[in-house]
């Protein structure tokens, strides 16, 4: 297999992944090939076909699993349901392993951890994901640490959905520098303004919402039987 | 034409735009269907075809133009370069005109602001754009205005590219209220952390950077040659 000829940055699309996940580090990480052409930012899938996401979007790749063997950095979004189908579906893992095993960067979004830890990486590191997902990531060796993005090592994961424009942004400072990750903060006109301001992490609301994004453990090993079953630590 | 049995809300999809631009609100509005199915939310093109944005992720739309002719409300995401052709393309303007005029919210992401002020709204109202691009609306008639959104009777339009998660966050709260917003937010995760803290708004700075994202006016209009000539006021 030839090296590649530039620092490939590949972001993984699967089906049914949440658009924002993969979006979000995008539209960061697009402004640093047109900085540094050495590097080249690629949407890879396991074909070129459109693969319908958790909206009523369809998303297409520039590239496949095969045009990206050996990245620079790899970059694994986030979702629901169709993520831990993703994290039992064998050419993707095995994609993100061999990949993910020579990159100098293994970035996830949101629950693209899970994708991550099952693909042997993040065991016995500190990383993170989206809130209502840390206990299924606990039960594959992970260290979950509640922030926004968590460095360990080569690893840089985030937080969930919209935390992946906030780790691209922060990758385009470790790769580039203040200047150009503060020039790619204005060209997105990053200067947010929730509407009703900052989440409350009331735990009483927190436990009586989590139903809404995430099934019961044992319901997650019961319905994806090709999952790692360290996922849900059942009682025996 | 038959009246749609769903509050139907059309994010319009074209050829270069700014994938942020169009998955930032979807991700927010995503979540109004499935509180109040009476609504739906859809991504509608000329053709049902994947199309190129302005990265390396191509789309493509759940619906077309056709399939929303009324809609209740219409999200026009912008772009740079592309977005100014868009502007320039009958079709897409001729469907924006249409549909938006019997929509009870016109919303605008960006310089999508500018398809929506060549398809005939916005003159003499209040409204906002991505900052590269204020000159271009207010050569247009709109009073432009900077803020994170603005509404202005049934305008909702927002300012650059990330702006659009702000903006329908805040369609979701206007339409069904503080509770599902909130949740909408959690499920998103949206608690921004920008890695380099708020954007520096030196003069100095935005017009040493602006030839970035805007060519000079005059290039505008010799490169789109079928778009308003008052988005550039020429010297006679």
């Amino acid at each position: 297999m030839p090296e590649p000829s530039t620092k490939q940055i590949a972001i993984v699309l699967y089906p049914g992944l949440t658009p924002l996940d993969l979006v979000g580090p995008l539209q960061a990480l697009s402004a640093i090939p047109r900085v540094d052409p050495t590097y080249e930012v690629m949407v890879v899938g396991e074909t070129l076909d459109p693969l319908l996401s958790d909206s009523v979007v369809s998303l297409a790749p520039s590239h496949t699993f095969d045009d990206a063997t050996s990245p620079f950095a790899i970059v694994v979004p986030g979702g629901g349901d169709p993520t831990l189908r993703a994290a039992g579906h064998k050419p993707l893992v095995d994609y993100v392993a061999e990949a993910g095993a020579h990159a100098e960067i293994v970035m996830s979004v949101c629950t693209g951890a899970i994708i991550l830890a099952t693909a042997g990486f993040l065991q016995g590191r500190r990383a993170t994901t989206h809130w209502a997902y840390t206990d299924v990531l606990e039960n594959l060796g992970v260290d979950v640490v509640r922030a926004r993005w968590v460095e360990d090592d080569k690893y840089l994961t985030t937080a969930g959905v919209s935390a992946g424009i906030d780790g691209g942004i922060h990758l385009v400072q470790r790769l580039l520098g203040d200047d150009v990750a503060k020039l790619t903060q204005l060209g997105m006109q990053y200067e947010p303004e929730p509407p009703l301001g900052e989440i409350d992490w009331d735990p009483a609301i927190i436990e009586a919402v989590r139903p809404i994004w995430r099934p019961p453990l044992a319901d997650i090993l019961a319905t994806h039987p090709h999952l790692d079953p360290r996922v849900s630590r059942l009682p025996a």
